[in-house]
Order: C-alpha cells, then structure tokens, then sequence
C-alpha cells in the first residue's frame, strides 16, 4: 500500500495549476527536454496496459489521441506497445503541426501502424482502447469531433484505459454532470506524475507513472512518490478508499 | 536463442560506418530525436545492469562517462539506476559544453547524485562499474585523462558493464595488441541497436538495447531484431560462439 492513504484517507492530489507549474518546472531548472518526458509518460502508459491487458488477451488496441500534450503521449505508448506485440490502430483527428508530434506520428508511420478517420467503427475491431484525449489541462466543453468519441468510450464494452485524466472529466471535480462524459468510467487510469483531485471519483485500477521525479520536486509540490518495484515505470495504487 | 547464431554461427553485427549511418536515418527520415534515442539507449543499460547486479548484490554504482554520447547514455543511466534504488556516483572529467549532456548532468545533479574526479579513488569504494566511456564512434588513441581509467578497469575486481563497446577497443577488430585495453574483458557488454563486430572478442554476458527499431530499418541494415520479453528493453543474447 502506498503512504497516500495513510496520509489523506486517499490519495494525495496535485491540482491542476500545481501540474502545470510542475510540468513548467521540470522543463526549466530540472532541465527535462519535452521529448523526455513524453518518452517517459508514454513508456509508464504502456507499461500499465500491458499489466492489465497482456497481449496474450488481446493485441488490437485501440489508441484515441487528442490535439496536445495527453495525445503525444498516446502516440508514444503505441510506439512501445507496437513492440510489446499488440497490433495499434491510432484515431487522432486533431493532428497538430506541432513539430515534436509530427514526428511522434512519423516512427509510428514507419511500423506501418494504421491512422484511421473512424473512432466507432474502429471501435468494434479493438479488443481494449486507450483514451489519451485530454489531460491535466483540459477544462470547459469537449470540442468537435470528441463528443461522440466519448459517448462510445462510455458506452463500450472494452476495456478503456485513460492518460491521466479521464477524457471530460474536470480535473477537480471529476464527471461532467450531463452530456458526454457523465457516465464515463474507464477501467484503469493511469496518472502521470501524480494523481489529480479527480481520482476520488474513480474506480478502476489505477496507476501513477513518472519515475524520474526528485524528491525535492515531490516535497515541493507535496506529493508522495509510490513505491515502483524493480525496473517498473508504473506503481498501482489504491482508487478511492480502495485497499490493494 | 537468437537467431544470430543460427545465421552466421556467431552475432550478427553492425560495422561502426554502418552504425553511423544508422544513426543518422534515425535522426532523419526516422523522425527520432536524440533526446529520445538517448533516453531510450540510457534506460536499456539501466535494465541491462538491473539484471545482472541488482540493488540487493551492492548499490554503489561508479559510471564513466566519457565526451559523447557514449558518456551521454551513461548519464540517462545513472538517473534510472538512482530511481532503482541504486546508490550511483558519476566520473565525467571531460564535460562537453553540449546542451543535452548539461542538461543530463543537471538531472543527475538535482538528485545529489556526487560527480567525483578521482576514478582510482573511487573505484576502491564501488560495487559495480559502468564503462560508458567510449562507442562506436571510436577510433585511435584513447586520450587523457582516459589512460589510466582504462588500465583501472582492466585491473578492477568489480564486475564492469560496458555500453555499446568495451572502451579502447576497435570498433571492428576488438581489443588492442598493446598497450591500455589490451587486457580488458567487461563482465557484461549492451550492444546499442545491434553488436558491433568487436563481439567476436567478447566473452562475458551480453545484451542487446534498443526496442524502437523498425522491421524496415533492421532488414535496410541486415540485421536481427532480438526477441524481447515482457516489457524488457533489453535482451540477453550468446557471446561469441557461446548458447545460453
């Protein structure tokens, strides 16, 4: 069991403002390239699928990318995935020319790993999706086209896993009270560097990816680094008030 | 087994020309960037080292870096071995003004991770050393103050890993006749990408690095992509004409 519980009765949280002034931090005095720290976000994603979902229980999966930094590191776990043995389809309808994602989508090109326009119908042939839509920086509406992608997350039968966030939820507060989003709970979240407030409302497994943080960068933010065995880039953690 | 020996009767290797030009594709129509070759190549000696020396067989950990990248990986190394619970100390006496090398140390720096300039004296209290000194870019002399670094490995009782090539030996024609290197036999080498042809000289256990391959480029270079395990990113290959 990791020392949040003991601490908080859950798990300590880092707000959305604290992430980004980490996130800032990191790439400034800690000296971390944006290239870095989305090689290492995107190995910790696909680390936790693979705990959850072995190929040997499905290799197409499905990976959901959104405009910015979530979705750079969906397209990085499918690099890593892709050599684990799964079989990745990619939806990122939002391609950025963001140079540093053009080249993400570029070696995943090369694997010949297949870009598709259609988010439900590719949905059908996937045995496991990775939602990678939006991240900590996300507030407001869910634009054009994601709406309908997260009705379907919701309404699926597979397996979701999400990157840091569960895609419309509120950082803080968890859920959208209607429209899409309110009835969305993914399998297994995965949270990078450390979890946001809105963990309390989450249910599934749960992962906190990011082992290259100092300690004096996780006293600062006051946040607990979970205790990651051997060569793992990922640490389950208890959701909720859940025991391990 | 590999499928190295069954092909040649001995690893298939990469010429230190066609490692260059490798390199370079990576960088270009590859699409990857060094930060992230590096921190891939880093991470890959980190695991390789895990395997054979783990926390609990001796913590301190000595890393020789050398003026490239070779030194550079050593450096990505040193971070995840902390983050193991590995205890590292890093000699680097030849710092490059490079950005991404100061931006590796500063990594190593914020973790109060010592930089020592005394190889000698800090190899009597090590468990382990990482040779991260010299790669495939080398050829020559070895320059000071590396001499006596390398007459020190070659004389250690601690177990040596070298990254990419045993430093002093030719990249095709392995260890010298004379001279510093001419006597040194790491316990463990990590080929980067695919073995050089120096690893007809080998003789202890070695490992290959580099799970970002693709099939295009392994066939384009005629070379065998290992079979990597799990989540591993690295996988134990023969030695010479040896079979595991």
């Amino acid at each position: 069991m990791c020392s949040y519980l003991i601490k908080y009765g859950a798990c300590q949280t880092l707000s959305a403002k604290a992430a980004a002034a980490l996130d800032k931090e990191l790439m400034s005095t800690g000296a971390f390239s944006i290239d870095q720290l989305m090689e290492l976000a995107g190995l910790s994603v696909s680390q936790a699928v693979f705990r959850v979902h072995p190929p040997s229980l499905g290799r197409r999966i499905l990976i959901a990318c959104g405009p910015g930094n979530n979705g750079g590191d969906g397209l990085v776990a499918a690099r890593h995935l892709y050599h684990y043995g799964y079989a990745p389809t990619i939806y990122y309808p939002k391609q950025s020319s963001n140079e540093l994602y053009q080249r993400l989508s570029k070696q995943l090109r090369d694997l010949d790993i297949p870009f598709v326009d259609d988010f439900i119908e590719a949905e059908k042939s996937s045995d496991h999706i990775v939602d990678a839509i939006f991240g900590f920086s996300f507030s407001g509406e869910v634009r054009e086209p994601f709406p309908a992608v997260i009705r379907a997350l919701e309404e699926t039968t597979r397996p979701v896993t999400s990157v840091d966030a569960p895609s419309s939820w509120n950082i803080e507060s968890g859920p959208p009270e209607s429209g899409p989003g309110s009835k969305f709970m993914p399998a297994v979240l995965i949270s990078l560097t450390a979890p946001k407030p809105l963990v309390k409302h989450f249910q599934g497994r749960h992962f906190v990816g990011g082992r290259f943080v100092s300690p004096t960068i996780a006293k600062k933010y006051d946040f607990d680094v979970p205790d990651y065995q051997g060569l793992d880039q990922v640490a389950e953690i208890p959701s909720g008030n859940q025991k391990l």
